[in-house]
């Protein structure tokens, strides 16, 4: 007699997510998920990041949206592979998802792969994709008080990214009030306010990126692993 | 023997939703439920129109949010009554938590109701709250792309309020890509440009509530409804 199991949609993404993390371990992969609110700019970031990393490192894109191919487009004109996940309506990515795009990727031939997440910094981070890193985005046009309200992201997340600093001066963003409740949820990870506009910051931001491919980008030990 | 019956958060939530929308037309109340993606400027936006509305019109307000009173303390300055809805990580609002929120207000003493939903703009269309238009905040900082990425909502909505308006030159947003996008999804709901940080703009979305809530404001007929 079969057993009908009905699983919570996190512990089926959790198993799938363990699945996505051991062939990017097998591939030598680093995959980052970018997490923001809409419109904070994820894919502009790609646009100025992607240009910028050191030759040797092989990027690909799995570039999520609830609809239209149009960020998959502008990512496929820096010249790297990029996959357009569509969740027809899905809030977040999720891990199966994920799995069904790295397998569209030549993974052999990739380094690091980012994972452009659902604009939404409500629930994506609920959602373990089997990345290495989330990467949160928040741009100074949203306000310092976003940690704060959306905690779960902002105390997950492994870099955080300050976009749109071209428009501090014409905000009232709270430096001081935004790193102390940023601070209270998280104590580690890295600020890098970046204007995706006129470039400045990016470089920190790609250092950072590239110190996390570093076992990508050392060359292959004589002996193979163990 | 009892069957028992799972039912779809989205069935149970329509269900939720029918209970609330006679309630406040039993009270004669319009509720607004004001949906934009985090740090947009939903409650800005409250700050700015409720101070405007005509003395008359007695404004209440359900503050949505995943964690934090820190919106519900900022309304409250306002001098009007507000109940804070906490999702506790939920990304959207749903009927039966709105319904416990109105059981808080004073509906007897009210003609208005905004129903600040959580910071998202791909899942609370999803969920009816039983309100009588969703109103959607899009910030042009936001990007003018946002119609055709997250659909749903704006083809939902029967206002839209563009805001941030004062950032503008110092976007790339571009209004006719903007309104292009939005009139494929939504041929008819206004769209009031405006600026929570100058007020420009504020006076004609304050009107249309006004609009809104004709009926609330009408005095009684001498024979009652018939």
């Amino acid at each position: 007699m079969k057993i009908k199991v009905l699983e919570s949609i996190l512990a089926g993404n959790a198993r799938a997510a363990e699945e996505v993390r051991e062939l990017l371990a097998a591939e030598r992969v680093t995959a980052l998920n970018l997490i923001s609110g809409p419109g904070a700019g994820k894919t502009s970031l790609l646009e100025q990041v992607v240009p910028r990393l050191q030759p040797g490192l092989r990027v690909g894109v799995l570039e999520g949206d609830i609809a239209t191919t149009r960020d998959g487009e502008r990512v496929g004109k820096l010249g790297v592979p990029v996959v357009q996940l569509l969740t027809n309506g899905g809030c977040h990515l999720e891990a199966a998802l994920v799995a069904r795009g790295l397998a569209e990727l030549d993974l052999d031939s990739l380094d690091l792969v980012f994972i452009e997440n659902v604009g939404n910094i409500a629930c994506p981070a609920e959602f373990d994709l089997g990345e290495m890193a989330k990467v949160g985005l928040l741009s100074v046009a949203e306000g310092h008080d976003k940690p704060a309200k959306y905690p779960l992201l902002f105390s997950e997340l492994s870099a955080l990214v300050l976009g749109k600093m071209d428009l501090l001066p014409y905000t009232d963003f709270d430096m001081g009030a935004f790193e102390s409740d940023l601070r209270a949820l998280n104590a580690a990870a890295p600020v890098f306010p970046l204007s995706c506009r006129t470039g400045d910051g990016v470089g920190a931001f790609v250092g950072w990126i590239e110190e996390m491919c570093r076992p990508q980008l050392a060359p292959a030990s004589a002996g193979g692993t163990s």
